[in-house]
């Protein structure tokens, strides 16, 4: 097996009982074998090294909502409301989508997460087949599903759910595990009550969490209270989504009613801070959430709505925008905000192996060159991680114990030949 | 006089005329020549090319408001209200600086600075010479002041009030015109108002303009309103304070008569999203002030309260948060936070030499390496150098038609022996 020795490093691990190692880190297969002070034993001598000096070393992010393949349009329309964007600017083009503008989408997303430090996203899409084959080649870890509109004609959902079971069945636990699977009925105002009850029987036959999109604008859940007369979070606890594992995505709009049910039933929640500023959708009550135990987690959403799929992005603005909201300077401070993107994010998605150094865990690791002016002094470091960095700084990073970025570059991507394809893909929707 | 041809590039000109220009771009000495789709005639042979190949050019960006050696305190104090951070933590370190501290401090930022695509920055802090000097090294352009708290007795006031006049004298128009000088008493808070009125007298004599902290919490106007009997632009407005040009920093809590205030004298504003929100000062009326015809402009404030100097991320969260705040997904699109960065900035500093890539104007501009995955698909550009964009990006920069950054170094500073000086001052500063 592979092993890899990384000497005289500085580690943030999340580990609670020790947060920052100053050593060695030491990983044989796909796992973390020693993290600590002191030259670990055992190491192989083909163990390949790797100096620390300069580097400070981190757990792999974790992006828990997103639409890959929508990198396409990025920028392709800004500055709009929810609806109006989706239904008059995102859904025609996407209409257009070919198998192979969604592959292309993925890998651009791909090789941007990558590179900024995210080893696992949770994608929800069509022809989701397509993402899971880039997913398996890019070494990156993807927890995939194939989403659904359920607004159309009755036999056009029953073909859905059956393309969404089917992902599932083809796809979960491979790529050595790296591809995991969930149900997921795109949200309450795009599927009826019936569907989603069918969905969440699926997830219970098929034994996979349940995710959707949730109270993102309050037109929705002033909606949802119009059509089905509760709001979201009630409706959707009837129709059974949160007997199982579940994770939504938004949650902005919540009553302190809703927040504890979210806490009682132990829903994970994707907070998307840059995709809801920008669509205007609000603040989500994530200090609310947390102090409630509501299992908050971090999300970048599609980068059409974001416009980047940069996690220490989403970081920074989670930690800054809820103190200037609230009036609170000490509201999700900066340990709490990398938490968010890490540890917390590994539980949202029912990980225990992901998101903090420590041995035992998945090798899922990045580096940082801290060799750079905005990162001095060196003093405190996660404070740096939170308010100083960006994906631009990541110079390596680890999935399951193999090196997937080196000095900045994908090692199993051709970065040049994606960009041109995403070029090509792009100018093919906006003139076809 | 030395030339610079650019060939083949992409230049977003912030000139509305020219939006978007590929081609040419020609400087002659430290002015641009020309710039537009044809090659130029009456290039020098010994013009140095540079090939646009794969980059985007922008105007040099212009930060409105900061304190530059305060990065030797990035990260030694997070999390914090205003005046316990301020008073408990910022103060009693910076009393410990010495001058080597306020030059390494200094040094640093401008590193940060310059590296991220910032041509003009504004500071206020003490022993402000020995910044100077740095900016006369450095390359980078700087609006520069000595700023002055004004709590303590009547003789240290007086002597404080030289220093300022004198460091104007001294200073003003130095370094072929690229170090400007204006009077700062630091806030009406920390300045009695007769002394401020010494200041406004000062400015009036020296002929420079007026900076200061205004509004910036909650607290400070209701303090404002107990000990003057006015909210402070009012206050600020009896004092004369904007009978001349006058630039005031944060100005988050106004009221509509305010901010018609402002837009009536013709007060420039520099609006600090990070610093605001980390403090939990709050979120500044911008599309108001915008609306009203304030001239606005964006700032990061000191290292110690961002923690970062990188005016791509104001730009980022200024379009991005009044969009939020307000539920208007309209607010501050991405042009209007692009023209804060670049051409408000320099009508904030009533420069209208800068902030415009067009014939006549200063040779301040910054190329971006677009080759990257989150700059793809190209598609709209001031989109993404809003919304993906990140200091990090920047190649190469120029000032007064000098190259100060070459492929992300800085060409006139050390700056591997300025990170080394900064971890050693601040090292000293915290044991001593």
């Amino acid at each position: 097996m592979k092993e890899w020795l990384i000497e005289n490093g500085i580690f943030v691990t999340m580990d609670e009982e020790h947060p920052v190692v100053r050593g060695y880190m030491h990983v044989v297969g796909d796992r973390i074998a020693y993290i600590g002070p002191e030259a670990p034993a055992g190491v192989s001598p083909d163990a390949e090294k790797v100096s620390g000096q300069g580097l400070v070393f981190m757990p792999g992010m974790i992006n828990t909502h997103g639409h890959a393949s929508m990198t396409l349009l990025r920028g392709y329309s800004d500055d709009q409301v929810l609806q109006v964007w989706l239904q008059e600017k995102m859904w025609p083009m996407e209409a257009k989508y070919e198998a192979q503008d969604v592959k292309t989408g993925a890998a651009l997303a791909i090789v941007e997460m990558l590179k900024s430090g995210t080893t696992l996203f949770v994608d929800m899409y069509d022809r989701m087949e397509v993402v899971a084959e880039v997913v398996e080649q890019s070494g990156i870890r993807g927890t995939l599903m194939r989403g659904v509109i359920g607004l159309g004609p009755e036999e056009e959902r029953r073909s859905k759910l059956q393309e969404a079971i089917r992902f599932v069945r083809d796809w979960h636990g491979k790529a050595d595990g790296r591809i995991t699977a969930m149900m997921a009925p795109h949200a309450p105002y795009t599927c009826p009550p019936a569907y989603i009850e069918q969905f969440v029987q699926a997830a219970h036959d098929l034994d996979v969490p349940l995710h959707t999109h949730m109270s993102e604008t309050i037109a929705e859940v002033e909606q949802n209270v119009r059509d089905y007369g509760a709001r979201p979070v009630e409706h959707l606890d009837r129709l059974g989504f949160f007997s199982r594992q579940a994770l939504v995505a938004h949650a902005v709009h919540l009553t302190d009613e809703e927040i504890a049910l979210l806490a009682e039933r132990g829903v994970s929640v994707s907070h998307n801070p840059a995709s809801n500023l920008k669509l205007a959708s609000g603040v989500a009550r994530v200090p609310d959430m947390l102090r409630a135990g509501v299992k908050v987690s971090l999300g970048t959403d599609g980068a059409a709505s974001n416009n980047n799929l940069d996690l220490f992005d989403e970081m920074r603005l989670a930690a800054l925008i809820h103190k200037g909201v609230s009036g609170d300077p000490t509201a999700v401070p900066a340990i709490e905000a990398l938490r968010l993107a890490t540890v917390y994010g590994a539980r949202a998605l029912w990980r225990d192996d992901l998101g903090v150094l420590k041995a035992g865990m998945k090798a899922d690791f990045i580096a940082l060159d801290m060799e750079q002016a905005h990162f001095y002094p060196h003093s405190d470091l996660v404070s740096h991680l939170v308010y100083a960095a960006n994906g631009r700084d990541v110079r390596h990073v680890w999935i399951d114990g193999r090196q997937v970025v080196k000095g900045g570059v994908c090692t199993l991507l051709d970065e040049e030949k994606i960009r041109r394809d995403a070029q090509q893909s792009f100018e093919r929707l906006i003139n076809g």
